[in-house]
């Protein structure tokens, strides 16, 4: 499929089968994850499988909806801003950005192997940042949940029409 | 080609040639940068499409550098932090994390049609408000210059080995 046909193919997928991910599609999304862009190529990035039934626990406390519990797997994304770039004109620590480009990389590279994802971000933070017991400059950015669809269907996308969002001069 | 290999074909393109970009190949990255996803779906940007001379001359003030300046067309990408969401766990403006993901869907569309670009974030921030008379809560991010690449090789990537961006539990 085309890229813009797997930017259709990708969206919040939100009920999942319990079918665990096969090793080999979860090594491909790590190393198109692995290859993103970084401000500076500092990768100031973590990323965490969580399968464990302990582990899940935690990441079920932090987002605590039906839905989230269904999901095989989750990969926690931490950002450390030590280690990211900071634009010297106005301060702005390139981390989040960062963080953005490698986990839709993952969300892409999900989609494309018929796996489904979530992009999760509205969790309790500083709790997962206890329960999981990480170092100073590592914060929880984003949880995805991940495992094949419970349904084929793909929604249609609500999206702004281009010309609200596009000028040329 | 899949998308581990666009993850390849991608890269930090800063030699350009002088071609225009056909409408066509516009029009389709212009689709996939639509398609991304953002928090609570408020497509928080703005894209604007730079290739008249005055305008150019513009954002050449705003990052000063002999290849920048060879680039056939730049995508001047805005973000709007009060339409953004923010999380309330920690204040969190997701702006620029929505940005980013619109921002990759345009390098990997780009790449995918043959087309170059670069991320540039080092820029004068307010100096580029000002010159283009930008509203309140619009900020520019990012600058994309956007052209056939002046050569074919695509250059290997430096990236952290896979062990010390990823865990498992």
């Amino acid at each position: 499929m085309n890229f813009k046909e797997l930017c259709r193919t990708r969206y919040s997928v939100r009920a999942y089968r319990p079918d665990n991910i096969p090793a080999e599609k979860l090594e491909y999304i790590k190393e198109c994850v692995r290859l993103a862009p970084s401000a500076v190529n500092r990768q100031p990035w973590q990323f965490r499988l969580v399968t464990q039934p302990e582990e899940r626990d935690k990441l079920q406390q932090c987002y605590d909806r039906d839905w989230f519990r269904e999901a095989p797997a989750y990969i926690l994304v931490c950002k450390n801003t030590e280690e990211a770039w900071t634009r010297r004109y106005d301060g702005l620590n390139h981390a989040d950005i960062d963080i953005a480009i490698a986990v839709e990389h993952l969300c892409l590279a999900a989609a494309e192997q018929g796996l489904g994802t979530c992009w999760v971000c509205n969790f309790r933070v500083q709790l997962c940042k206890e329960l999981f017991r990480l170092p100073e400059h590592t914060e929880p950015s984003v949880i995805i949940p991940i495992g094949y669809p419970a349904t084929d269907e793909i929604p249609e996308k609500t999206r702004k029409p281009m010309a609200d969002i596009w000028q040329e001069d």
